[in-house]
């Protein structure tokens, strides 16, 4: 973190150190390898072996884990092996999914039970599918029975539950006690948790009654009972809740912490802003990745076949959908083999169906990502699309229209040319708004390689109309 | 917000009443239109209108934005008309820019004087835009004149600058007095700014000193001076700091809210995670939306021309290089006319070449947006993805070339495809880092119709290799 004194910003400080990381790490690889317990020989590779260390130990571990992201995989093993052991855990939770199995497999077991064994329990439930099995097992032997079944229960939900994320850092305190207990009550922690900023008020079976802001708490007379300070009316969320949805509810009611309770409102948890910034960042990426038929977040450096395998799913579905129109085409080799012309005009029929068909449908999956979009809505929506559709394909269709003519002095070909793209414009608003809309009325994600779909639909749905209309009128 | 009672989730409540907002809107429309000041003259209307204005009481701002974002223009100025005045302001600060301005235009001078009157200063600067001149001018006259400062201050920064979204409600203390003093003059306020998780220590200059974690003042003794408490090592932004990424600090250093201090390091506002929250969350939508060529967020349920607007440059810019695509084509006419089964064959080969481009492009965006990508390692990731490229290449090549050979039987066209698709995939590699990698270095944004430019050169490059290898090798 930067000094008060300094006044360059953040990002250039950060991106400053991450330079000066990779040159010294470039530098030292070819004499210390991933190595750096052996000393190197010679007193420049030394020189630089105690500068490198020297910055990563002044950084903050989320600064350690950009770096890492940023390092192809040589120097990230020479870094990584570089940082305090009493980091490893905290960056650990800080790099991507996909970096983080990199590092876990530079570490022997003693360094990872080491890394992780003074975890909190969502944390350690966190890495546990990362982490060997024995590593798990060795740390939990010595947890308590409690700490156990939190990391049991954490483990038990989906990534994409609110129970996979939560923490079981809560502070709570009875409705019946004075504002004054509470403060001396707080007084006797070391530290609170993070992000605490209200405190939850149960009764005597840990059954939640409302919460206490902070906020208000400092600014209450210290004889107010809880009871008459608290907020009832909150906003709270179950383990099994979507945590794309709770991170949404975050966002409208802008909080900072919500408690988790079970079906008898019994407080086991709690979410906090800085879990739910991570799951909109995510959902973000997540969608963006998913339309280009990227089927997760790939580490930048991985190995070349490992990122063969994230991306050959949607390559093949490609190269099925390609083939299917390909046929399309064959089928009218007659109609071109006279009039050679019509290949030449025909991708340009597809691409701006495509690219129609790519703005409707990304702008529909960014409204369902937010939840603006309902069944009842959908018919309204597909209305203004096919207007919109209608609009451009009379205007576009009519420029590439005299364009055609200009080219080919023929006007049988410009007719075809200005009706093929007005149709094939307006089965991309159809199937940009059907796609999506489907995909989710069936459970499934609509981001999930509709790009790729709605290529595949307007590619040879273009064809088929312009070379069909071509046949019908042309030969 | 859900009562404690209710086990429904937060989603599927408001989904609930947004459902029921539209279905009663619908009901409403032909009785009242937008004027629901005229009492309706049927007595279901009456009840319909009554059960309507009752949700939208009980509603918390942010769901009845929500809500509004959903409803098609109609029934949505039927229900902003009906949203409690003394709410109009926080449902205008909630709802996105391009709703906003079809709310706005519903109101008369005097209401949005109204609505917008009682706002901080951060709020009038973030609406101004989008309000008239007369009506900022009206609102400021009775503004004092450090309230008028802040508002010129916030609005002669950029929207995507730290100044454009900092807000002014710092609370700070000295580093002299005791955490008892500081608790005790908390306790003066009637209530403190949200979001407030720590006091900002200054001196008698405003000078920013450290900041004290109000989770650190809980627990700290009372007699302790505020200077042995404090943390000196802060995070802090200047005001024309790029808010993406002090949005990006924000969720490193996972903070709540953070100092904001102009070069001599005073104190001048303060930023929150909830704003942070919302730059995070248009980051995501803005690169999705730009790739696939929309220029900007888009009001669902615009009129048709307004949609048209958003999307005419990027078709257009589809259009002219489907144009280029075509003429290649056209120039191997005399191809073609030969062999007829190049036309059905050639667009596999752009359509890999596309899909592939474009999952490295979108890898490539991501990771500069969270900027994990420098100059050096734009070399080392171009070494990879032309690896990826010649591995799928010749698994996909070849089984294109199994399957020509299948259906055409005749080996040169076979070989063509292969080295075709390969020479295809290695050209979209190769542009697929180039582009974003040069549009970074012209300092434009790289999402910025990535994906349209991609495409162009994987078509035409296609078409011009594919082609091309065929009048070489097989006239």
């Amino acid at each position: 973190m930067s000094h008060i004194s300094s006044r360059i910003n953040e990002t250039e400080r950060l991106a400053a150190d991450i330079e000066r990381i990779h040159e010294l790490a470039e530098a030292l690889l070819p004499h210390i390898g991933d190595a750096p317990e052996i000393p190197p020989t010679s007193s420049e590779a030394a020189e630089r072996l105690s500068a490198l260390t020297a910055i990563l130990h002044e950084l903050h571990p989320a600064d350690v884990a950009t770096a890492l992201e940023h390092l192809p995989q040589k120097e990230r093993a020479l870094v990584w092996a570089l940082v305090k052991p009493e980091e490893d855990g905290d960056v650990l939770l800080e790099v991507s999914e996909a970096v983080r199995e990199s590092l876990i497999e530079d570490m022997n077991e003693a360094e990872l039970v080491a890394a992780v064994e003074d975890m909190e329990a969502d944390e350690l439930a966190e890495l546990a599918d990362s982490l060997p099995d024995k590593v798990v097992a060795e740390v939990l032997k010595d947890w308590d029975d409690e700490e156990r079944a939190q990391v049991r229960a954490a483990m038990s939900y989906r990534d994409d539950q609110v129970g996979a994320i939560m923490d079981f850092e809560t502070v709570s305190v009875r409705a019946d006690v004075s504002c004054e207990v509470v403060l001396r009550y707080l007084r006797r922690f070391d530290s609170l948790p993070d992000h605490t900023d209200k405190i939850f008020v149960v009764d005597d079976h840990d059954i939640l009654q409302g919460v206490l802001p902070i906020r208000k708490l400092l600014v209450s007379d210290p004889d107010d009972l809880v009871e008459n300070v608290m907020a009832r009316d909150i906003v709270r969320f179950s383990p099994d809740d979507d945590a794309e949805e709770a991170a949404a509810a975050f966002e409208r009611y802008d909080l900072v912490t919500a408690p988790v309770t079970d079906a008898a409102n019994k407080l086991i948890g709690r979410l906090t802003v800085d879990e739910m910034v991570d799951v909109i960042r995510e959902e973000g990426e997540a969608d963006m990745l998913n339309m280009a038929g990227l089927q997760e977040e790939e580490d930048l450096f991985a190995p070349v076949l490992k990122s063969v395998r994230n991306r050959w799913f949607w390559l093949a579905v490609n190269l099925g959908t390609a083939f299917i129109a390909s046929r399309v085409i064959s089928h009218f080799e007659h109609t071109i083999a006279q009039i050679v012309a019509l290949a030449a005009l025909m991708p340009i029929v597809a691409g701006i169906g495509g690219n129609s068909g790519n703005q409707t449908i990304t702008m529909i999956v960014r409204a369902m990502a937010m939840g603006q979009l309902s069944g009842i809505q959908a018919l309204h929506l597909l209305k203004k699309e096919i207007g919109v559709a209608l609009v451009n394909g009379m205007v576009w269709g009519s420029v590439m229209g005299v364009i055609s003519y200009l080219l080919y002095h023929n006007t049988g070909i410009a007719l075809v040319m200005v009706a093929a793209m007005t149709l094939n414009l307006l089965l991309a608003a159809l199937l940009g708004v059907l796609i999506p809309v489907t995909m989710e009325k069936l459970g499934k994600d609509p981001a999930l390689g509709s790009s790729v779909l709605i290529t595949a639909v307007t590619d040879s749905g273009g064809f088929l109309i312009f070379l069909g209309l071509a046949s019908l009128f042309l030969i």
